[in-house]
């Protein structure tokens, strides 16, 4: 059923989800409050519908595009509109101001989501008068090539919203978890970052190259991960299951576990001598190009997860 | 240039191995102290070279197969071997007893690298007359379908022990990486707890239940770790590179890595709780055919990522 969706915020993140809710046929109005953002992020979304098409993952770049509107107001962006997705600054006062008026505007049925990657629902809608309409629908970047959706609301945000939303998000094609407490850095962040944590020790310790350290997760664990994610990884590799996994591998890990309870600052410093690390493997004038090809190795990745849940299951 | 390798232990790891050596045309003698072990072993190896011809990673099962020999005795397998893949039970004894054995049999150029998981190299080794010659080379499991091998060496390894090794197992298709300091589980396994450790506070927090985070690598994190790992995947999520990324999400990870520091021991309690969640997902009835439909994804997945390396680069 076609919907009406605004867009607010047309950078990345608002660019790939008017892709995302127009490829499966919803009329999108994408809002900026700034006009040169607005107009450039027109601009290069005739490169990423092109790019999707060459790569089989949309039918008519054309009639997708068609479906995707410029919006000179918030207003006018939020006229008719079902749902609201929300891509503005980081920063808390941006978003209680933009919310505060965009409940003032929308119809009441109207759902009202934030991309953010941080702030917890509740900090957001706190006294709004349509906080129950309210949610966070946390995506990676960027959601048109990721299908994942952190979803999660405040005490306020009814169950209609939620279950609302769920439905709304996986109609689009979109992978929706659910976060059921609030937690800094929601659940895709902190695995990533407690790898990350790891990872940087153990380059900076010596112990093996960031280059090499790719190579564990590109030719290792990244693979079962990426088709199955860790726990449904470790319920297949012992005869038992996870259990009888835990049993053979958890006195091992759990020392291993105990040596990662170090806490290292994050500091400049640091930060320096991975990207020096990194500059080893690649140029700094080698991220564009590598960007773009990064985006083609996702589209051919979906494409290939697609025919094979299709061929062998999921 | 066709080799003659040996393997020692003909368990699902030594029996990769054997598959890994023989695909690329070495000759291979799979060699188990219990010959039950080996006959199973030995039937095992139809089934699965036939799964990897049908998925296009062999020519030929039947050439591949032709290539792997029966020894009946730990002479026997390592007789003209110019490398020995030892895989025995994860006990120090067995593998200290095993490679004084295969020193004293094994010719003065024979390789002699160990597949354990967890034992340090010099653990092994010591005091051993031909030290110089022995390393470890610890493979995922399994590794016919998982290319990654983490090398190291003792003190006492040679140079040209570990430089030979990694030409040799490059040669024979593995992604090889080097240990460069004795670390407690190397790196995949570290990573991996990691991970797990955040993985099972979550859930155990009832945060996100074990289904939705797997989705969250399924669907997100994990795909692009399965083509470039963490530290390329950041170097290309900010405009500036790694540094550039890091200024911008530094204080918000690094709080979440502060949370992180908390340990929580692995206990039989927090395996049943874990299991228990997994079987909402899955019976245990199921996990048999799972892991047949795993390996098949695995197989896929090898094909897709060398088209993909083809067509788009690597």
């Amino acid at each position: 059923m076609q919907k009406t969706i605004a867009i607010i915020g047309a950078g990345l993140i608002g660019r790939s989800w008017a892709m995302v809710y127009a490829r499966i046929g919803h009329e999108v109005a994408l809002y900026d409050a700034f006009p040169e953002a607005l107009d450039k992020s027109m601009l290069l979304l005739d490169d990423n519908l092109a790019d999707l098409e060459a790569n089989g993952l949309i039918d008519g770049a054309s009639a997708v595009r068609s479906r995707i509107h410029r919006a000179d107001t918030l207003e006018a962006a939020l006229e008719g509109a079902s749902w609201v997705q929300e891509n503005a600054l980081e920063r808390l006062e941006v978003k209680r101001d933009l919310f505060t008026r965009m409940d003032a505007i929308a119809p009441p049925a109207t759902i009202i989501a934030s991309s953010t990657s941080a702030i917890p629902c509740h900090e957001i809608t706190d006294g709004m008068a349509g906080a129950a309409r309210m949610l966070v629908a946390h995506p990676a970047n960027p959601p048109y090539l990721l299908p994942i959706v952190e979803l999660s609301g405040a005490d306020t945000t009814s169950a209609e919203t939620l279950a609302g939303a769920r439905t709304f998000l996986e109609n689009a094609g979109m992978a929706v978890i659910s976060i059921n407490k609030p937690v800094k850095g929601f659940v895709l962040n902190r695995l990533q970052v407690a790898l990350l944590t790891e990872a940087f020790k153990l380059i900076e310790d010596g112990v093996v190259s960031g280059a090499d350290l790719d190579k564990t997760l590109k030719h290792g664990l990244g693979l079962r991960w990426s088709f199955m994610g860790p726990m449904e990884t470790i319920d297949l590799n012992a005869p038992g299951g996870i259990r009888d996994y835990l049993e053979r591998f958890g006195p091992a890990f759990e020392e291993i576990a105990r040596e990662q309870t170090e806490f290292r600052p994050w500091t400049s410093e640091k930060y320096a001598r991975l990207e020096q690390d990194r500059r080893t493997v690649m140029p700094a004038s080698g991220l564009a190009e590598r960007t773009t090809w990064r985006d083609r190795r996702l589209m051919a990745l979906t494409r290939h997860k697609m025919d094979a849940a299709k061929e062998i299951g999921e």
